[in-house]
């Protein structure tokens, strides 16, 4: 019962996955940049420098994902053209792996006999079957790849604004890295609960490790550009 | 037979795949950002915030990747233990949903009983079953995590010194651009044609999609600062 409810579950936030990737990220990168520039240079020149790896990181985590959705549709297609053509020429090789199939998942060489030839007698289904359980593809979703990189890429913005904002309003770099590191790594809190929370992992704990990631990304930039200031 | 084929070359290449992801990224992102604030900054500005960037984006993405592998782990195991609970406990319900599984690859009722039958005999490979079958879930390498981690991370690193590489010499910071443009997306385009060989795409026009992703992400970056500079 609880594996239909974490289906449906898992469907239903493909969207809002898409968002908390787009937009934890939007807030680790960012708000690292900006900090480790406030070691060295003007909140004009953070916010600049800000807004240009949003718009750089939003597009390449953008087109990314749209890119790997295309590249999936591609491989499933070219995949299944490939499974048909030997469904339909090398029939005792496909029959061998299927029997391979429910051997190893424990049936006896009678039943695994019997289910093959059951399943050989339906083209369609048999490809679909060795799709799926030889090859572990699933049938992608043709509109997954543009809704993805639509989400992933403005909640990547919308992630980057927030650590960036300070900058927009307070001249004082160092008075402007105080409040986004308190406002992200509190961002940062709430995200990484609810990414937890959907991929099933403890969200306090989870949450602690996406806040640490931040943290110690900025850390480091700003370590880093301290180092290099001279 | 090109089954065991992509098999073993998916396996021996995920090290190549981290490494290939991480260059990519770390290749694209850096690239836009300086190309960005090469519109409005210095070649020692640019350089200082190209290493803080590749120091946040590497940390991020490392941890990231160690983050989503321990994830992967801990999810497959909270499931593992559920799966052993239900068998134990909630035995008609299992026994209906393995005869689900054999409804749904197309054998008849009488196949479904026999097979199902035959599996539940053996707890570890029934719980096995469900896992990879009902669930999708493929037990994860526990090493996996931190080599990818280092992979991803490193990689990026190595990425992103490409680009900026020109603004360390060149003071002049639409020169040191130029020659950034020019040796950024020959990676790009070299490393999009290995991506696309390992994920089996036409190299040629995958490598082209990459490259384009890159310049349109580090032309929008360079617009968004010009826009901005005010």
């Amino acid at each position: 019962m609880h594996h239909d409810h974490v289906e449906s579950h898992l469907k239903s936030s493909a969207t809002l996955t898409d968002i908390v990737i787009g937009m934890s990220d939007g807030l680790t990168v960012p708000f690292a940049l900006a900090a480790g520039l406030s070691a060295v240079a003007s909140s004009h020149t953070i916010t600049i420098a800000g807004i240009a790896e949003i718009a750089a990181g939003s597009i390449a985590m953008g087109l990314g994902g749209y890119l790997a959705g295309k590249t999936e549709q591609d491989h499933y297609k070219s995949e299944m053209g490939r499974e048909y053509d030997e469904v339909e020429n090398l029939r005792h090789v496909e029959i061998e792996e299927t029997k391979e199939f429910f051997a190893n998942i424990g049936l006896s060489p009678e039943l695994q006999d019997k289910a093959t030839a059951e399943i050989a007698q339906d083209k369609d289904r048999w490809v679909d079957f060795m799709m799926k359980y030889e090859l572990g593809l699933e049938k992608p979703d043709p509109k997954r790849a543009t809704h993805s990189a639509l989400n992933i890429g403005l909640s990547y913005i919308a992630g980057g604004i927030i650590p960036l904002s300070p900058y927009f309003f307070i001249s004082d770099a160092t008075q402007a890295l105080k409040i986004s590191v308190v406002a992200t790594l509190v961002c940062l809190f709430i995200f990484g609960f609810f990414k937890s929370k959907i991929t099933g992992v403890n969200p306090v704990w989870g949450a602690l490790r996406v806040t640490l990631i931040g943290a110690m990304a900025a850390a480091a930039a700003f370590g880093v550009a301290k180092l290099f200031e001279q």
